[in-house]
């Protein structure tokens, strides 16, 4: 294809710099920190104003900021004041999960963009108000969630949409990441540790169900319809816990309601599975679990490859019996990379990788900025946002009555049997 | 550890024979074909009878046998004739999944060790049959699940024993493995073709499972409890009969009960969770999907490894904001080999492996030969067999009734909280 050749060019292609747009930011702990040093480089954006109830915390993030050289913002105590600022145009709320879904729809209730981080709800009525909020004044609420923007994840969606996997029947993701130092952070109130202590529930359902929403069309011709969840024991925090503390009685005999591994299986209107898994409190390698699986191909990044059927080889041994069976091989993601790397991808690459994580933290900021900047709807909207986030409430609740399925709330009221795959949101459209 | 040095003798040790046990097999079939293969060279081990309702069927097995230069059996037509054959001391039940259970059933009723293939059950009721076959006379049933005598199922089984995993609290296992001709195997009323056509459910659920339920202790001190199923569309198969018939309004149009991808979640009664996922109609690469997740380490084969707390490695680089986070690491699989290798496995090498599937169907074989030979329980005995197959059953139960949780039976009758460990089945005891 000709447009590859161009994607290798011994410089950056220099283009007419964008408007810039003025962020504000509500929360400025560690997450909060990671966005700032996300922002850094990203072109088109300013910080005009920071605000956090703690005043240490403001002062470090303007210290950050007078380190790197950005102009000062002005700096907030309170929430809703910065909200009314004239000179925010947007608002990140990297703040609690208690907390960012309300100020969020306060956002929006003022006409303003907001961007929440990622995580789930504690119920579904606090995401009717957020759908509710956005549907009144015609701007959206995005959740920054940067797996959507991974390489592989949008490579793989890029092969979906070119029909390469045939029709999508399956999808898997995880969060499986070891975080059983929460076991010794509820003194320290870390809100992660406190709501793993009172909740059993797949607490962080987004990292890999974010992407596979976008690959099965969910809003936009498909809909999670419903969920069951299971929860093994818990042990993981508790003996982090004791090890930490000894057996205090307090601390060090904290029993956390989590289960160490939560799984959580969806059934979409349009026929498809997807299973989830949840583990914060074991010992293991990181993993995300990632698995689209169509009629006629598969991707599984713990296996390591992708298979497509008439691309991927098949080989043809014989069994000890003497009979020949068909054997399929995986190939390497990066087989496909040249000739499917998905058009943001070859963008971004071109023009200098930004933030953490890869670089997802800046291109899903940079979408978020760009949506602003255009007046567009935004990649992630209140409906994927709402759908996402439901997925806890609603594990929360199935594991609570013996694992039963529970019905997932139709956020769009119907419409999404006729909106259409988003090409409204511009380049950065999923 | 001095037992060591001994395993890479020269020459295979030289062992006292052992008394030469006589078998009978009902079903002539690929899967009794592949047993005969396996038995070819294990010791001790005489074909004595064999039967087929098709004459043609145990022409070909007499033939095979000829040219392998084993004594010709007795051949029967009638499978109660071959039972009561004073010259057969256990049968090989490879016969079809609607009667393998009938047959080992009245096997037992006679006396006779009974050894049926994997597979899943029709009901429960054919399971309680089977219980009390066994009760009655004292024998046994064994299902000749090959993957328990897996050389890393049986390293990791060995190494949760020594306590290396901490407690378990997950288990994964999957059967995808492409199957999609079933498809086009109606017509040839092929049995699994057939089941695929009809049923709703994980047919095949115990080439991960049986693993699994031992290294669980499962109806020694644990039992399953309940599980949830949920199936995705059904179109691997469909496409697969247009392709090979075009549409004829007949075969080509045959529609499949069979979700391609079935996933089941199976909580045990003290805490943990298994997820299993069943997936014979799409085209990908052959996987059992093997996790065995502890509160101090994890085996995970398609990510290719294993991670033992306290000695895995563990890294700590710094995240885009400048904080240092922990990174984990898996180890090859092969790096516990030395020092962890299952016993069975240990002895099985030094003295030869024998049969397909990796040497497993000779091992399997010669656990259930031995525990005849020996007047032993069999290592997989008559509630594993009921415990694992019931899943079949009830992840049909659960389908239809929209993925509701539904309970397992005691097939124990509550001795599975007093049964220990199993050492009374010798040294193929699992």
């Amino acid at each position: 294809m000709k447009t590859e050749t161009k994607t290798k060019p011994a410089r950056p292609v220099r283009r007419r710099a964008p408007r810039t747009v003025r962020l504000g930011m509500i929360g400025l702990g560690p997450r909060g920190e990671s966005l700032v040093a996300a922002m850094k480089d990203l072109a088109g954006v300013e910080l005009a104003a920071v605000c956090d109830v703690r005043r240490d915390r403001v002062e470090k993030m303007l210290g950050i900021l007078r380190k790197s050289g950005k102009p000062a913002p002005k700096a907030y105590a309170d929430a809703a004041a910065l909200i009314a600022d004239p000179g925010v145009e947007g608002v990140l709320i990297p703040t609690s999960w208690n907390s960012h879904l309300a100020l969020a729809a306060e956002a929006m209730a003022a006409g303003k963009y907001a961007a929440i981080e990622v995580g789930g709800a504690s119920s579904i009525e606090e995401l009717w108000r957020l759908v509710h909020a956005a549907e009144k004044t015609g701007v959206s609420c995005m959740m920054l969630e940067n797996c959507c923007y991974g390489r592989d994840e949008l490579m793989v969606l890029n092969m979906v949409r070119q029909g390469l996997f045939g029709e999508t029947v399956y999808a898997e993701g995880g969060y499986q990441h070891c975080l059983a130092h929460l076991g010794h952070d509820l003194e320290a109130r870390n809100e992660r540790a406190v709501h793993n202590y009172f909740r059993n529930a797949d607490l962080y359902p987004t990292h890999q169900l974010g992407p596979i929403a976008k690959t099965l069309d969910i809003n936009r011709g498909n809909r999670f319809l419903s969920l069951t969840s299971t929860a093994s024991r818990s042990g993981g925090f508790a003996a982090d816990a004791v090890a930490h503390y000894g057996h205090d009685g307090r601390w060090g005999d904290a029993r956390f309601a989590m289960g160490d591994v939560v799984t959580t299986v969806i059934k979409c209107a349009r026929g498809q599975l997807i299973s989830l898994t949840h583990c914060v409190s074991l010992p293991r390698p990181y993993s995300r679990h990632a698995v689209i699986q169509g009629t006629r191909g598969c991707w599984d990044a713990d296996a390591g490859g992708i298979y497509v059927e008439g691309v991927s080889k098949v080989t043809h041994p014989i069994d000890a019996a003497g009979n020949p069976y068909e054997e399929h091989h995986w190939d390497p993601v990066e087989k496909y990379r040249r000739k499917y790397e998905h058009p943001i991808w070859h963008d971004y690459l071109r023009n200098g990788l930004v933030g953490g994580h890869g670089g997802m933290d800046g291109l899903v900021l940079a979408a978020f900025a760009d949506a602003i900047r255009e007046g567009r709807p935004t990649p992630i909207d209140v409906y994927d946002v709402a759908a996402w986030m439901a997925t806890t409430a609603l594990s929360e609740q199935s594991i609570a009555l013996g694992s039963v399925p529970v019905y997932y709330p139709d956020f769009t009221n119907g419409r999404w049997m006729t909106r259409g795959r988003d090409t409204a949101s511009g380049k950065y459209a999923l």
